[in-house]
């Protein structure tokens, strides 16, 4: 059970409802998933939450099932279950396949493995990394 | 410093020379960095990471950039400053522009945001998401 | 189910009775809640956690609702159920009304936004935060 | 070096002036530190930060300097040493004593200890903080 | 449930019976966990972990038991649940007592304490640790 | 930098003094290292934190060198570079081979891919494993 009681649509405030409708419209889908039911407890915090993932996950450089692999990705590492449920179920939604999921996850376990090897070992940056491989202006 | 000494070319066995030639003939570069010179402290170690990074990496039902831009994702997840600094040059050099890197980090903020706040108020998870949205056989 | 057989009162030795009936007195609560319970398989383990605990969530300088908040946040930064849940909880009785917690959870989710994208980008310290803004002595 | 190439006042567009202009602003300081040069890369990414971190971060239900403790705490948790320095340094300057932090370290610490002790038994949650505390409507 | 359906032994593609039949051999039992049947979604991913888990787990300089409590003390950090709970058994059946899981999570309790008291205060590293200790050559 | 001011033994008071010189006898070294430094800003946070690492470190179940490779393997995947290196000059100190460190290293890439790779596909536990292999009293 949430440690807060979530906010159903009938018992929403105009504000809140306003929130819930564009989330539903903008899935086409009729359904508030609970995450959203719980940020509704604070009205701000639910609204500039949904429009900055609505924004940040809509294509641009990087397209919208990329950018839920990254989703993915962040939350396997944070070891979140809600995330990881919930963002697998939207990339496979996007288009993710079994193949992209089984590769996903290749990556995922092969970069932590990696990072606590660098980490354990402290290796020290070499100087061809240090910027990060950005090009002069 | 590292807490290993590095192995460098000159002093390698054979069997980390081996190692040291293919990275460089796959990256096509004439120098090894410093986290594969640590691992050969330990040659198989070496070996078996380099071979299945080499695997895991290839274009597959992902493309390369991709699976950078997971590690990426990771690397910041976990805050390890040398794999963020060292994949990043890596995803410019397979061909991330600047917004996308832009993107990327925009995602991977957000995520670890609302991994916070799913796991900040224990949401429980909707039935819907409950197999992660795989289909039936 | 938890890895270790916890230890009930009832058979409890005479040490880690002391320590339960002191949590008890010192909460205002007549029973013991599984954390103890499991801690008690090694007495030395419950008795110097439970006392420092009670020495560092005593009123000092930070009063102890302020402290039992930010225990919730290390707890979700973890990604403790079990922490997460009980802290909330040990925080509304302390005082934490609904818009506090709401509020906590928004600084917690906007720190882990914001610690992923300073890592991302491996922005450098200005110099002027170098030792964190202490005075000299 | 950031991975990055900040971008300094002189250089900035517009958009990116009016940010930073609010921040000296609501920060009565003469500067921008580096992290907002960094996001400036990405002038909607570094807009909307600033705006929400102004607005979450603002006095409400918990004061400006609880807010700042908190924050610390998750920095500290991420182990994201920008975050740690230049968030002590700002709870410096809206009031932490240097008693307050030594409380504020104190109950971290702690708090990562129990965390790892709870989930390292896998104790399983007691009824009574199933829903964190929350009183029936 | 898994966000991937689990291949089990009849429905399983011969490469992937080599592994769980490998599997079963060296550990002494007739069944496969989970863990392994959620990986062979990608046959290539489930022979490589395995063959690494088994080379790096096999008595070498580190005893098995040592390695596993390793491989507990890590889990523990991550907040794997089934991490932590599989190899706790694992641990056991190796020979693990009572008396050294209790100590084990006091180290692993003490470590996450002191980690985020190092980190909290941002100590500087003494010279004497630079290297970690390393000998010359 | 560290954002507190380290107390020097000269400036020490006496209480501070005699923590200072048990780490002193109890590791048969004459200096202090900074950890205890930044921690004796506040005298109680410093004697509680080295009276339990003191006992926790201690041979009991487990002997010393396990109980350091225990704790590094915890800094690792904590990413604290401070702990990492000071707690692989104290395991090196009890005895770490070099071999050692490399396996030591191993288990722990490993331990956090396949903590990844557990979480990624949110593998439910083997009804077996429930309890951590623990045997009925």
């Amino acid at each position: 059970m949430a440690t807060v009681e979530f906010v159903e649509y009938e018992d929403a405030s105009h504000e809140v409802r306003q929130v819930y409708d564009d989330i539903m419209t903008t899935r086409k889908i009729d359904w508030v998933n609970n995450f959203w039911k719980a940020l509704a407890v604070e009205p701000g915090l639910l609204k500039h939450t949904w429009q900055r993932v609505k924004t940040v996950m809509a294509p641009g450089a990087l397209d919208a099932l990329t950018k839920e692999l990254i989703y993915v990705a962040v939350s396997v590492t944070n070891g979140c279950p809600y995330c990881i449920k919930s963002h697998t179920a939207a990339a496979r939604k996007k288009g993710m396949s079994e193949a992209m999921l089984a590769e996903l996850m290749a990556v995922v376990g092969m970069a932590n493995q990696t990072n606590a090897l660098a980490s354990g070992f402290q290796v020290e940056l070499d100087a061809a990394f240090e910027n990060g491989g950005r090009k002069a202006l």
